[in-house]
C-alpha cells in the first residue's frame, strides 16, 4: 500500500480553520503510513514462514531421496544450513547483500544488524532474505549427498550463505547493486522485486554450486559401475519425497505470481507423468514430484511478469528440459542424487530464457517502470554473471577442498553409510521385541495374532 | 472492511476551500479502499495456503491408511488431483463456477482466466477456490483406494474438478447461482459466504462421489471373505495418519468460525475415543483421527452461524453418525478404505441438518441479510440438489468406466499391490547392507553393536 | 495499530461547515479502528495456526523419539491434549485465565465463552491462548512417555490445560493478575505482552510438571539397569524427530522477536553440534534438534526485549545448560524420554535469568512503560511463583495418581509396548506379500528383481 503524503497548503483557507484541518489530515496521513507498515510487515513475516517451510520440505525431500544409511547425515546438513546460515547471514551476509550505499559490488553496512531497523527495511525483511539464503544452500546439499565429508559441508554451507549468495543477491536486488533495476520508494515495488528475480538467483546459485560439487566429487560408488546402464540408487522413502515436495511448493507471493507458479508446476507435473509413462512404461511418483519442482524453478524468475497461459508453456518445456538434462547426466556419468543441478540449474536457466521471451511489457513497466524493452537483455546478462560468479567461487572452493582430501568420505564409509560411521547410528531403529511382536515380519509370526485384537491382515 | 465513499457536497462550503477539502477526503477514501483490498487479499492468499495444506494432509492421511504396497499409487493420485485440478480449474472449472452473469445453472465467463482480475475477485480468490476443488477430489480418492486403475483415476479426477464440482459450487456461491443467497457488494459478506457453505458442498460432493465409486468397484479382495466378521485391512503407518489429520484440521476462517470448528472437532474426537473404548476395548488412535475429521466435516456448513455450545453438540452427534455409518458399511459389505463416504458424506449430511436446527437467526441475518427464517429450507433443499447432481454425474461416470473395464485393476495386481505393478517399485527401500547393519533386524545382528557407539537397545 | 480518536472542536470553525467536516473525520476515525481490528485479528489468527503447528510438530517429535512399540500411544496423547484441552479451555480454562475483573488470583468470567466477544478480545485471541495451553500439556507428555497409564494421562492433561496452566497464566498476563504488568489500552502493547512472558510460562509449567511426573513414575525398564552407564533407549525414527523440530520452530511473533528467536535457536544448535562432537565423537542429529529447541525455550521469555547479539549469548548458554542437565539426569537416574524437563524446565529457567541480565531498558519501557528497572525483580519473582505453583499442584496430582496405582503401566505391558496392549496394534504394519515383494528384505529376495523394473540397488 502506498503512503504518499496528503499535503495541505494553509494559505488556501482561512488561516485558523485551515491549520486545524491540515493538522487533522496530517494525523490521517500518519495513520495510513502506520497501517501500510503493519500490513507490509505482516505479509513479509508470514511469507518468511512459508519460505522457511520450503527448507523443511527440502529436508524431507532429501531424507526420502537418499538411502536409509545416509538419512541422519542429510537431515543434519539441512538443519546446519538453517543454523549456520542464520548466524553468518546475521553477522555479515545481510550486510554484504543489502548494506547500501555500496560500491555496487558488495554491501558494507548493517554487519551484525547494527543500525537496524531502517524505515526501508525491518526485521521481517531480514528473516525473509535469510530464508532465501538457506534455500540456496539446501539445493546444493542435494547434489553432493551421500558422499561428502561433514566438515567440508560445514565449510561450503557457511561460505555460500555468508558470502557467495549475499554478493550475488546484492548485484540484483540491492538498490545500488550494479545489475539492479533502479530503486523506487514504493513499497509494492519493493515486494515486486523480491518475488521476481529473488528465487531465480536462488535456483541458479544453488544449482550451479551443486553442479561443481558433484562434478569434482565424482559419482557415488556403484552408480556407473555396470556396463549397460546407470544403476538408480533409489531413496529409501517415497512418502518423505512427496511430503517434502508438497511443502516446497507452498510458498509464493501476491496474486498473479501465485497463480502462474501454480500453473507452471501443475503443467510440468502432468507433462512428466505422461512423458515418463511413454519412456519407462509406468506411472512414476518421484519423477512427477521432481517435474513439479522443475516447473516451480523455471517460473520463479518470470512469475510476476507473465500471463497465466505463458506459465503453462513454461511448465511444459521445463519438464522436458529436466528429462533431457537427466538423460544427459546419465550419458556423462554425472551423479547428482537429487537431480538438483539439473533441476535448479537447468530449469532455472530455461526460466531466464523464458522470461525474456514471454514477459508481458505492461507488467514489466508496471513493476519496474522505465523502458519496457530492457528486461530481456537485463535478464540474459544477469544469468551469465550469476553463472560466472558461482563458477569462480564455488568451483574453486570445491576444488580446494578436494585437493585437501577434505571433500569426499573414504569409500568404506560410503558403502557402510555415513550414519553409522559419522552420526552415531541409523535413523530408524526397531528392537528385537518389536520385530518379534510382528512389526516387521508380520505374517511370519502369525502365532501372535491374538495380541493385535481383532485386526488381521490379508 | 467496507469501503463506502465519503462523499462531499461542495455547495455547503466556501467553494475554493470546499473543493480543496473534498479532494483530500476523496484521496482518503481511495486509500481506505486500497487498504481494505490489501487486507482482504492477504487474508485470502494465506487462507489458500492453509486449505492447500489440507490437501497435503490428505495425501499423508491416505498414504498411511493404505497398505505399503499401494503407497506410491495413492500419493500419486493426490499429486495428480492438485496438478490436473489446477489445469482444468484454470481452463474451465473457474469459469463454470464463477462466470457470472450466467443462466443460474452454469457460469460462462473467465475461461482460461481471460478478463481477469475483476474488482470483485482477484487472483487469491481463484487460488482459494481451486484448493477447495482439489479437496473434493481428494475425498473421493480415499473411497476408491487400493483397487482403481490409474487411468480411471485420471478421468474421474479431471471430470470432478473441472466440471461436476464447479457446477455445484456455481449453484450455491456464485452471485447468480439459483441456490445462492442474494449477492452483496460487501467484501466481508463475500468472505462469509465462502466459509459458510463452501466446505459443506466440498464434503458432500466428495463423499457422494466416493460412495458411488466404492459401490460400483466393490470391496477390496480379502475384506469380506471371512464368515464371521469383516477383516480390517490396516494401513501401514499410523504415524502418517496422525500427521495428515493434524494438517487437515489446520484451516478455517475468521473468528467464530475457527472456534466452532475447533470445538466440534475436539468433541467428536473425545466422543470417538470413549465410544470405541466401550465397543472395542482399547484406546484407538486412527479412529480418533477420523472422529476429529467427522466433526470438522459436520460443522463446516454451519460454522459461521452457530454458537460455540451448539458446535459441541454437532461434534458429539457427528462421532456417533460416523460410528453408525461404519457399522452399517460393514453390514452391507461396503468397502471404503478411508471411510471417506461415511465421513464426508454421512457427517456432511448431518451437518446440513444440524445447521437447519441450530443456526442462530442473528448470525444468519448478519451474514446473509433478509428473512432470517429461510436458512433451514434453503440448506435442506440445497443438500438434496447436491446429492442428486453428484449421483447423476459421478454415478454415471463410474458406471461407464466400470462397463468399459477401465475402473478396477486385475485381481493379481491387487494382491501384488499397485506400486510394483504400475509405479515401478515400492515406496520404501532398504538395501542389503542396511539390513546387515541392523536397521531392520537390530538385535539379531548384535555383533555389530560397536558400530553404533554407546547406543544400545533394550 | 493505535486508534485514538481524531476529535474536532466545532467552535473553531464556521458552525455548518465545521460540523460537516468533523462528521467526515469521525467517519475516517471509525474506519481506522476497523482497519486496525482487521489487521490485529488476521495477525492473531494466523499466529494461532502457527502455534498450533507447534503442537503438530511436538506430536511428530514425540512419535519419533519413542520406540516403535509406543508410537500409537504417544500420538494419541498428543491428539488428546488438543481435544480435551479444547473442551476444557472453552468450558473454564479461558475463564480462569482471562476472566477479569478478578481477585488477582483466578479469573471468573466468560465460562463457556459466555458474553463473548469483547472489544478487548475476540475469537482469534481465544484460539491463540488455547494453542499455548495445549503446548504446555504436550511438553509434559514427553517426560512421562512410554510408561504412563492412558487414564492417568487423560486426568493429568485435563487438569493442566483446564486449571493449572490457566491460573498461572492469569497471574502473568491477565490485566489484573497479581504478577501482571499494568494494563494498557494499546493493542500493540497487548500483543507485546503475549509474545513476551507467554511462552516462558508455557515452558516452565510444562517442564516442571514433567519433572514431577518423571520423578514419581521412575525410569523406564532397562534405562539404568546396567552397571557402567545409562542405556539410551533410542527412538525409532530420527526423521520424525527432525520433521517435528522444524515445525516446532515455525512460530514466533512480530519483527525483532522473530529475529532473536531465530538467532538463539541457531546458536544453540551449532553449540550442541560442536559440543557433542567433542564429547561423544560424532555429529549427532537428534541432540542438535534438542539444542535448537533449548535455545527457543530459553529465548522466549526475553525475545521481545533483548538485542540480537544477546540472543546469540542466550542460545550459546542454553546449549550448555541442556547438556549439563542431561548429564545430571543420567547421574541421578532421572529418566525423561524426551529430555522435556531438562529442556523446557532447565532452559526455560535460564531464559528468565538471562532476561533479567540482558533486557534492554529502552525496549522494556517501550513495551511495558513505567519504571525501566523493574523487569529483573518481576521476572525472577515470577519464575519462583511459577515453580512453586506447578510443584504444589502437579506434584500432588502425580503423587495421588501414583498412590492409587493409576500412574504407571504394569511392567509386562511396558516391555511389550503400549500399542499392542492398549491401543489395538502397532503403528506400522507390513503384510507377508510386501515382505516377499522385497520391501523389508530387499536384497535377500534378489530373484524378484524383475518386479521392480529397471531399478536396482547397490
Amino acid at each position: 500500500m502506498a503512503s504518499s503524503t496528503i499535503s495541505c497548503n494553509a494559505t488556501d483557507l482561512i488561516p485558523a480553520a485551515a491549520e486545524f484541518i491540515c493538522a487533522r489530515f496530517e494525523t490521517v496521513s500518519g495513520k495510513f503510513t502506520d497501517a501500510a507498515y503493519a500490513i507490509d510487515n505482516t505479509y513479509l513475516l508470514f511469507s518468511a514462514y512459508l519460505v522457511f517451510s520450503m527448507q523443511l520440505g527440502f529436508a524431507m525431500l532429501c531424507a526420502g531421496s537418499v538411502r536409509a544409511k545416509n538419512t541422519m547425515n542429510i537431515m543434519l546438513t539441512n538443519v546446519i544450513d538453517a543454523a549456520a546460515g542464520g548466524l553468518f547471514y546475521y553477522l555479515f551476509g545481510f550486510a554484504f547483500a543489502y548494506g547500501a550505499p555500496s560500491n555496487g559490488f558488495i554491501g558494507k553496512h548493517f554487519f551484525g544488524m547494527s543500525d537496524f531497523p531502517k524505515p526501508t527495511f525491518d526485521y521481517p525483511f531480514f528473516l525473509y532474505q535469510w530464508t532465501f539464503a538457506i534455500a540456496a544452500a539446501g539445493i546444493t546439499s542435494g547434489s553432493i549427498a551421500e558422499r561428502t565429508q561433514f566438515v567440508a559441508y560445514l565449510i561450503y554451507s557457511s561460505f555460500l550463505t555468508g558470502l557467495v549468495y549475499p554478493i550475488v543477491s546484492h548485484w540484483f536486488w540491492s538498490s545500488d547493486g550494479w545489475a539492479s533495476p533502479a530503486r523506487s520508494d514504493n513499497l509494492l515495488f519493493q515486494s515486486g522485486v523480491i518475488d521476481f528475480a529473488g528465487s531465480g538467483v536462488v535456483h541458479m546459485v544453488g544449482g550451479i554450486a551443486g553442479l561443481w560439487g558433484a562434478l569434482i566429487e565424482g559419482p557415488r560408488i556403484g552408480r556407473f559401475e555396470q556396463r549397460s546402464k546407470p544403476l538408480t540408487l533409489r531413496g529409501h522413502s517415497a512418502t518423505l519425497v512427496v511430503l517434502g515436495t508438497s511443502f516446497y511448493g507452498q510458498w509464493s507471493a501476491v496474486g498473479r505470481t501465485a497463480v502462474t507458479t501454480t500453473l507452471a508446476g501443475c503443467t510440468a507435473a502432468l507433462t512428466t507423468l505422461f512423458g515418463k509413462r511413454l519412456i519407462d512404461g509406468y506411472w512414476n511418483v518421484t519423477d512427477v514430484c521432481n517435474g513439479l519442482l522443475g516447473g516451480f524453478a523455471a517460473i520463479t524468475s518470470g512469475c510476476s511478469v507473465v500471463e497465466p497461459w505463458a506459465a503453462v508453456i513454461c511448465g511444459f518445456v521445463a519438464a522436458w528440459v529436466l528429462m533431457g538434462f537427466n538423460k544427459l547426466a546419465d550419458k556423462l556419468r554425472f551423479d547428482d542424487p537429487l537431480e538438483a543441478a539439473q533441476l535448479h540449474g537447468g530449469c532455472g536457466a530455461w526460466g531466464i530464457i523464458f522470461t525474456g521471451l514471454f514477459a508481458d511489457k505492461t507488467y514489466v513497466s508496471e513493476i519496474y517502470g522505465g523502458d519496457p524493452n530492457r528486461p530481456f537483455g537485463l535478464l540474459m546478462g544477469g544469468g551469465g554473471s550469476c553463472l560466472r560468479r558461482t563458477y569462480v567461487t564455488m568451483g574453486t572452493l570445491f576444488f580446494v577442498l578436494h585437493k585437501l582430501k577434505l571433500l569426499r568420505i573414504p569409500s568404506e564409509d560410503e558403502v557402510a553409510g555415513m550414519d553409522p560411521t559419522s552420526h552415531g547410528g541409523l535413523a530408524y531403529m526397531y528392537t528385537e521385541e518389536e520385530i518379534k511382536n510382528g512389526i516387521m515380519v508380520r505374517g511370519v509370526g502369525r502365532e501372535d495374532d491374538h495380541v493385535h485384537g481383532h485386526v488381521g491382515v490379508l
